[in-house]
This record gives C-alpha cells, sequence and structure tokens, in this order.
C-alpha cells in the first residue's frame, strides 16, 4: 500500500533527503503536501516534480515568489497556520516534521489530532511541549517515529522490547567541530568555524547547536518524552567517528546498539518504511574501514549547554521552554556574527536563572514562556552587545 | 513461575557459570538435573547444594566415585544414555547443553522430541546435525536459544524482527592468543601458549578453537542452522576487545548490534529467562573505559580454519560433520602434545578432501560420518607422527 507523506521543511537538509527517499521508492510513497520557509524556487521544482496537492511557505513574499513561478498544487497559506493546513490534509497518512527551530509544534499537534504518523526529526517540537505532544499522540493512537539519527537508533534498539527492559539509554554525539578544546580556546571561534561540522551535514541552526553540544542536550530531553526514561537514565557519549548512532543498556547489563552510514536517508526511510523495512540503495557500512571506534565522557566544562540541558529536564514544567527559546535566540545572534561563541551558555543560563518555572499544560501557555524568553534573551544580548 | 532446568556439563566452565546464574535467582530457577563428564567430586559437591532429581556422569568409573562420597539424587546412567535421561527428565522445562564435543547430541534431541526449551551452548550439535535439529525444533514447536556470546548476540539483535530483514550477520572474534601472527609464527606454538585467551575464560577445546579460529568458522555453519542465512551472508570480523559480540545487517544497511560485559552469566541468564529479561548483578559495560574498538577482516592464510568452514558450509551434506570430527580429533592430538599447531588445519582439510560428500538425515548416518571422519584423521595423524 503506497503511504501518502507530507513534508514540512522539503527544502531544507532532512526534507532533500526524505525526498530522495520517495525518488527511491516510488511505489510506496506519495508526496501530498510539501512545506517549505522561504526558499520558492526550490519548492517550485519539487513541486513540478512530485505534483502535492497543497503547498506552504513561511511568508506572503515567498507565496508571491511562488504564483510568479506558476505551480500546479493548491496553496495553503503562510507561517504556522500554512503547516497546520498541510499536515493536516485529509489524504495525508505521514507527517514528516523537519521544519526548522519551533514552528512545527502546531503542526505536530493539529497531525496528531487528524491521527496522522508522525516522522520528528524536529526535536525542538518535544523539547518545548513533550508533554503535550506524547499526551495527545496516546490519546488519538498515533505513533511518533524518531527521525533524529540518535532517537532513531533508540528506537530501533528497542523494537520488540518492554519499556521496564531499558536500564539506560546512551546517546552518542560526534563531540562537534571543537571536540577536545578547551573553554578558552573557544572563545574566539567564528560562526563559519562553527558549521563546520566533521561527519553530518545539517542544516545551520543545528549545525551550531552541534558545536555547543546544546544538540546533544535537546536530545537528552527528547529521549525522555519519547522513551518515558529519566534524566538520569540518559548518558551522553562523545563518539567522534558516529558511527555508532546510539546504544540502550538493559536492565540484565546487555547494550543493544544501532550502527550505520551517516546518511540521514536512512532513519527517514526507517520512519516512512515502520513496522515494514524497505531495501535502501546505500553502500554497507564497513566497520572495518571504519577505523578505531572512540568513546569518552563529554568535557562539560567547555561546554556548558549539556549541563544545562540536564538541569532544565530535572525541573520539567517550562524551563526546557526556556532553554529551548533562549537557545534559539542565542544562535540566531552567532550565527549573524552579533555574539561570541562563548556567550551563548552564558545568555540561555541567565534566562533559565531569571525565570519562575511553571507548569504549562497548553499550547498558549508554551507560547507564552516560549516568547518571555526569546524577548528577555534578545534584551540580554543587547546589554552584551551594547558592553562589546 | 519458577523455571525447573537441567544442566549437561554443569562442571565446565559454562555449567559453573549457569549455577551462579542459578545462585542469583533462586525463585526463578531451580535445577532438577545436572551431567557431568569426569569430575565426581564437584558434581557431588553441587548436588549437595542444589538437589537435583537426576544426575550422570560419563563413565562407570566416575560414577562408583560419585557412591563413594554418598549422593542423594537419582543416578541416570553414564555416557550419552545419561544425558539422555537427565534432558528427558518430565519435570525439566529447559535443557542447558554446554557439554563438550559431540555427546549431548542424542541429549538435545531427546529432549526435542520431550518438548523442553533448549539452550545451547555446545555449538558442535548444530555443526555436526544442524538439519535434524532444527527440523526437530520446527516441528515440535521447541525454542533453540543460543548461549554462546555471539549467536546469543545476534539472537538479541533480531529480537521482534522478521528473518527477512536480515541482509548479513558479523560475526565477530577475539582473534585469539595469536592474532596478527603470521603463518610461518605460528608454527612452534604449544598448547600451553593457545590456552592464554585473551578475553573469555573457557574450556580447553574451545580455548584452541579459538587459537586456530575454527571456533568462528564452527559459529559460522551454527549462525547458519540458527538464523536460515547463507554462508555468503555471514561474515567474521576480528575485535580484539571483545565488546561487541555480534552485528546483524538488515536490508536498509542499518546495522544492529549486542554489546557487554564478557561473562557467560549474561547470555545463560537471557536464555534462561527469555522471553523476560531479568536483572544482573554484574557491572555495566563502560564504553568510555572498554577503549578504542577495533575491527579487522581475519587473515584467512594464517588461519586457514575459517575457510575451511566456509568450504564445509557451501557444501553442506556431510562435509561439515567431517570438518568437526577431524578438528575434535586434531585439537585432541595437539593438547596432547602429538602434533604441532600448524599441523591442525592441515590434518581438518586433508579429512574433508577424502570424504565423499552424503546427504545426512538421519542420526545413525551422521555418527557413521562422524566416526569415518575420526578414524581418518587419527589414521593421518599417525602418519604425521611417524615422520616426526
Amino acid at each position: 500500500m503506497t503511504k501518502r507523506i507530507a513534508i514540512l521543511g522539503s527544502t531544507g537538509s532532512i526534507g532533500q533527503s526524505a525526498l530522495a527517499v520517495v525518488d527511491a521508492h516510488p511505489d510506496q510513497l506519495q508526496v501530498v503536501g510539501l512545506a517549505a520557509g522561504e526558499n520558492a524556487d526550490l519548492l517550485a521544482e519539487q513541486i513540478a516534480r512530485y505534483q502535492p496537492r497543497l503547498v506552504a511557505l513561511a511568508s506572503g513574499g515567498a507565496i508571491d515568489r511562488l504564483r510568479q513561478i506558476g505551480v500546479a498544487a493548491g496553496i495553503a497559506g503562510t507561517g504556522r497556520d500554512g503547516l497546520v493546513a498541510v499536515a493536516s490534509h485529509p489524504d495525508v497518512d505521514i507527517v514528516l516534521c523537519a521544519s526548522s527551530g519551533t514552528d512545527g509544534l502546531e503542526a505536530v499537534l493539529a497531525a496528531i489530532a487528524h491521527r496522522k504518523t508522525i516522522a520528528l526529526a524536529n526535536k525542538e517540537v518535544l523539547v518545548m511541549a513533550g508533554g503535550l505532544v506524547t499526551d495527545a499522540a496516546r490519546r488519538y493512537g498515533v505513533s511518533l517515529l524518531p527521525v533524529d539519527s540518535e532517537h532513531n537508533a533508540v528506537h530501533q534498539c528497542l523494537h520488540g522490547r518492554q519499556r521496564s527492559e531499558i536500564r539506560r539509554l546512551i546517546l552518542t554525539a560526534s563531540g562537534g567541530p571543537f571536540r577536545g578544546r578547551s573553554a578558552s580556546e573557544l572563545t574566539g571561534v567564528t560562526a563559519a568555524d562553527a558549521l563546520r561540522h566533521p561527519t553530518w551535514r545539517m542544516g545551520r541552526k543545528i549545525t551550531i547547536d552541534s558545536a555547543t553540544l546544546m544538540n546533544k542536550g535537546l536530545e537528552v530531553i527528547e529521549a525522555h518524552w519519547l522513551f518515558g526514561v529519566r534524566g538520569d537514565q540518559i548518558d551522553v557519549l562523545v563518539h567522534p567517528q558516529s558511527v555508532v548512532h546510539s546504544l540502550v543498556e538493559l536492565t540484565d547489563g546487555s547494550v543493544i546498539a544501532q550502527l550505520g552510514v551517516t546518511d540521514m536517508r536512512l532513519p527517514i526511510q526507517y520512519a516512512f518504511s515502520y513496522p515494514d523495512r524497505w531495501g535502501a540503495p546505500l553502500p554497507s557500512l564497513d566497520l572495518a574501514r571504519a577505523g578505531p571506534l572512540d568513546f569518552s565522557v563529554p568535557d562539560r566544562v567547555a561546554f556548558p549547554c549539556i549541563g544545562l540541558a540536564y538541569r532544565a529536564l530535572a525541573a520539567t514544567r517550562s524551563l526546557p521552554v526556556v532553554l529551548n527559546a533562549a537557545n534559539e535566540v542565542a544562535v540566531g545572534l552567532f550565527l549573524e556574527g552579533r555574539i561570541g561563541f562563548g556567550t551563548i551558555p552564558g545568555l540561555i543560563e541567565q534566562a533559565m536563572d531569571a525565570h519562575v518555572p511553571a507548569e504549562v499544560t497548553t499550547l498558549a501557555a508554551v507560547r507564552a514562556v516560549d516568547q518571555w524568553a526569546r524577548d528577555y534573551a534578545l534584551e540580554l544580548a543587547r546589554g552584551v552587545e551594547s558592553r562589546v
């Protein structure tokens, strides 16, 4: 049976990999919806090729550009409304949420309410609103299939097992481009330095998160929500080769790991094909050539973001929302060259310190905390800039 | 519910580890039957502690010694008949076959016919009679749970998956005590050298098999029967740290691995507890301290036994019986100092060359080929000795 998919973030790195998976499995997958940000030209090419029923873009300007090019697809709208419309289209079976940042949250909740299977490549959604999303998924009987390579690995390791068999999750981290550097060696690094990731090719936001190790911190929080384990059951190990994508220690001490080549088509296809597994036109992992596999404990002094994430997870309630929002602001400012690399964790920590944690049981409450944290972080950053 | 077990080979290395598992889970496990070889004194201690209903020893002399000590257990008999009686006792739920060599074959078939779950630590049984044993297990609806750490790892990796998802199995090998040596550097090695295994503490026969890599060859054949994959779907990688116990490559290229500390209590407990999983009082695997994990292709020139096993598996029919029998003879002679290390593969190969493969669909046919190969290998060895 053909699975009908919607891709939120189709012009990004994950979106393009997802369309490559569609190319490899034209009989099993059909593209029904596509949503992108500002890249109307690439979306127009994708529309010509995949002929979706419905598309969306982030802004009116981008929509105008798309109309100018002339396309044969319904246009859903802009911003979060556009994402929601694409994600809830009645013909869609699976929604791949690969939009950057937190814009996908409403769309994911809408897709769940319409009983779509969710393939989740966007970790911010769970960091912000893990309780809301997982509660809704449970209520509607919807599967949340992680596309992030680490969580996809954990999902594969846990397949067929009980949650009660889990003793510990071990998420691996490449360590990013600055692995091995001390805090003082990190002060002068630029956005260009940080964007050179050693093993994975990804979008700009996630590449910076990877350099600060915040990416791993967000993944710890994501793993908590996806697999129902406490923060103290989730460890992080730096593994520069990125061959072992993550591991699960079971109650008897046995450890199950998932390994593979570093190609996002694999976890995306896994989510699309689940519970089946399709062939893939990728070379096999050659362990004998992959070189020795190293594992080490991350340096939490040089990379404080990971500790901030554990702190936010331990507090739960609204603190992860603050962590995530302040991080998005800080990364944006760093990419614009407005703050230094070493300022990112400090900005986040100050926002967390200033916040009074509260329960966040509605989307409105989440968005309110999110907005407060963004405003507060921007305000702090202006202070930093004025001192520069 | 308490599982009632019989242990064939209770005084050996695996048998003692199995009793340690019983010690750790006294409410879940009860020892009903024990069978040992010649070590009547240790069996007497085990009888006093675990109070089995039925015991067996290999010889009349050993039984006499046991009677002399005075024990409160029924004595089933000697040799293969004794093993069969212990394995088929009506109160037994699970039979752990950990007797050395091929003596356990009749007992395993008898246990299957009595619908006992089989925990198989003895690879020779499947190498000799894989078709007979797996056919019988299918017919009687009996589970064959591998205790060998590699196959146990594969079993864990495949849990919950379809056989059709398997692209390739990768069995890891420590490489044994002679890893990295060339063929010419291996000519002078002694049994004492070979018995110093770097990572696993095991019995003498399997330790020599580990030094020649025949152990891995036998495991390739065992894996064929356990998991229904062809020889060309089974690879071997040398992995000196013995942390990754084996891996399975699935159809999409994703690789699932099982890792753990090198302690046979883990796979034994897995087989006893399956499909549940119990806690274990063992330290967790510490990957950050396990050191870099290396993988390399085995040297088939210095270690020809592995190639002989692939050749026997490709021919199937009776050739694996010859491989196994000639190997048992050759290892025995090497342990007695009667032939050199380098002579082991040559002896096996000559026996294989001299054999005319035939179908072996009965136990009698298997035993006939086995006897022929033993006689032939001994005859060859006499020739070698006379030339020394």
